[in-house]
Formats: C-alpha cells, structure tokens, sequence
C-alpha cells in the first residue's frame, strides 16, 4: 500500500477567516501568545501501488482539478515509500 | 517564532464522509486506482516564543478543548524549534 498524503494551505496574503476564527476562540478561551492561526486540509490518499514518479504526477492532477484550488491555494505531496509486493 | 503544526484526523473506523465524497469525485473524473481518502485538519499556529515542553502542554490543551473532537478525532502536533531570539 502507498500512502500519499496532500497538504493544503492557503497561500500566503489570503485572509484566512476560519484560522481567523480559531484565533479569537483560543483567545477567548484564555490561550495566550497564539499570534496567527492558518487552517488547512491534510488528505491522506490510499493508492493502488504503482511507479512513484507516476504517481506524484497524477497526484498534481488531482490536486489541480480538485483538491485545491490553485488561485487561492498552495498544495505540497508526500508520497511514503510502498510496502514490498506480498 | 515558534512553528507549531497541528494534524487532526479522523480516528480509524470513523466514517470519513468528506473523504469519501472526494474519493467518488476522483472516480467521476477518471483517477484510477484510489481506494481510500481520508481528509483531515491541518492548522498552523505562530506561538509567542516559550519552552518546546511548556509549549507542546498548551498546545494540547488547545486541540482538547478546541481544535479536536477527541471523542472522533485523533491529533499530533509537531513544534519546530524556535528561531534564536534576536
């Protein structure tokens, strides 16, 4: 099994309103010198096995046409290494 | 500043419906070969400067009373080292 995980964030400059809003729950909570909050999405995608840089290729595809939005957003792919064939 | 990353996932045999709303887009728009997708939280927290262990203590507080639904939700938190004070 590969384990390919995709992280997306918002780019930097983009007002990101729900960390804006985790931001002034934990100060109102009482969490002090929480400076910034940013909130972004961690996918982990079960892929059937297959050449890795094949893989990282249709990972951007993905990533490209759904998982983030690439206007706003950045998105960085980690693919762990594939078990051996049983 | 002290890099703080906070990952909040959905325990193993939660049901995932986010990640299987993504998983049938991703076969409705022909990827081949993803079996499973599982979405997560991840949150980025600028931290005033403090000791990594007083720091990681606060930050698990946060995600217990906050960041994290510890009854469905799993979370780990990566603290980077603080940059040397100026």
């Amino acid at each position: 099994m590969a384990k390919t995980v995709v992280y997306v964030t918002y780019k930097r400059g983009v007002l990101d309103p729900q960390g804006e809003a985790v931001r002034g729950a934990l100060a109102s909570l009482g969490f002090q010198g929480v400076r910034g909050v940013r909130v972004g999405k961690y996918i982990e995608l079960d892929l059937a096995n297959g050449r890795p840089e094949e893989q990282r290729a249709e990972v951007e595809k993905m990533c490209r046409q759904l998982l983030a939005n690439p206007v706003l957003e950045d998105f960085r792919i980690e693919i762990s290494p594939s078990a051996p064939p049983e």
